[in-house]
């Protein structure tokens, strides 16, 4: 049995999306952060990070999405969510989801955690008025370069879906209108009708 | 044969110092950033993101430090720079560099790359001035909580060291005293006596 702690809507939903794929058996703990659960002493021990999401397995804690979603696909390998025994297309969706997690994600969190790089209250605001210029930049880098369709990694549906959905779902909030990127918007609205995401959505109060 | 693309001292050193543990077949070819020959439409034509590493492969391109790890471990077995058998410990590897891509090497870009995410002077400078605080921090959780010892994964060297070693060189640059992080420190050492290191440090000129 495995532990997995989220913030509704947040990265960690790449991981719910792909623990429902994987079929796996799970209890899923929602940390609080409006009441900056994240850094409770109890929530604390279990990722001293303070950061969702963080999965607790019988060996230990995992933290890390890129992490979390190969150790799902890697533990479940009946879902077919990762097609490690290739080097080279393993490596493709570990670029996708690198991508996302240091570039995608950064310039997305400069909108709402500018605290982290920045004190002043101007730079934190420059910092919130580029969000949707670098925002647009890393889904043209996607739409043109990275994904290949129908699915991120080609004709085979794998965790860098997940991933992907749960990022693309935050570009209206960032000022990025999703239309102009068409496959993309079209992975959007593929992703919306798997019953994984809508179990993971509703798990999250999100649906 | 492969065709590594890095600038000296970069992220990059990661991957180069791999591809050295690795004994693997490559060229090394150096993107020089004084020119902005990131930039320039050739490089644009290997790596779209106009960033190093990039390793081109007789499959295709790959970018991002830790998928390019991963493959040269993957593709190299006998050097046994990864445990990706053992679903955990390969999760643990993997967190930690995503750790380093996504957290350490986003804290240490705010000094020099601020541009990416604000556009005014005074919140460039804001950014600069805060970057000893976050990397500090950033080695606070590495040294107390994700490095094992005497290597970052415990008894056996991996692809994770060489990416610890590289961004932990960034430090004292950065403003952050190494020594107030034993581990680190002793790290840092012990890797400069390595072959691999060497010979990447001098392939880079940096040695």
């Amino acid at each position: 049995m495995l532990d997995f702690y989220f913030s509704p809507g947040s990265c960690a939903l790449a991981s719910h999306i792909a623990l429902e794929e994987a079929g796996a058996e799970y209890r899923g703990h929602r940390v609080d952060f409006g009441q900056n659960q994240q850094q409770s002493p109890a929530f604390l021990k279990v990722n001293p990070k303070g950061r969702v999401p963080a999965l607790a397995t019988p060996e230990g804690i995992l933290t890390e999405t890129p992490a979390m979603l190969v150790y799902i696909a890697q533990t479940h390998p009946a879902a077919e969510l990762a097609a490690m025994d290739d080097p080279f297309a393993f490596a493709r969706l570990q670029a996708f989801n690198s991508y996302l997690a240091s570039t995608a994600h950064v310039a997305h969190a400069h909108k709402g955690r500018g605290k982290r790089w920045a004190d002043t209250p101007e730079a934190i605001a420059d910092m919130q008025r580029k969000v949707p210029e670098t925002m647009a930049a890393v889904f043209a880098y996607i739409e043109d370069h990275a994904f290949v369709g129908p699915y991120a990694m080609g004709a085979a549906y794998s965790v860098a879906d997940a991933y992907l959905y749960t990022v693309a779902r935050w570009l209206e909030g960032d000022g990025v209108a999703v239309a102009q990127f068409p496959k993309v918007a079209r992975h959007l609205a593929m992703m919306a009708e798997r019953p994984a995401v809508q179990a993971a959505l509703k798990a999250e109060g999100l649906a």
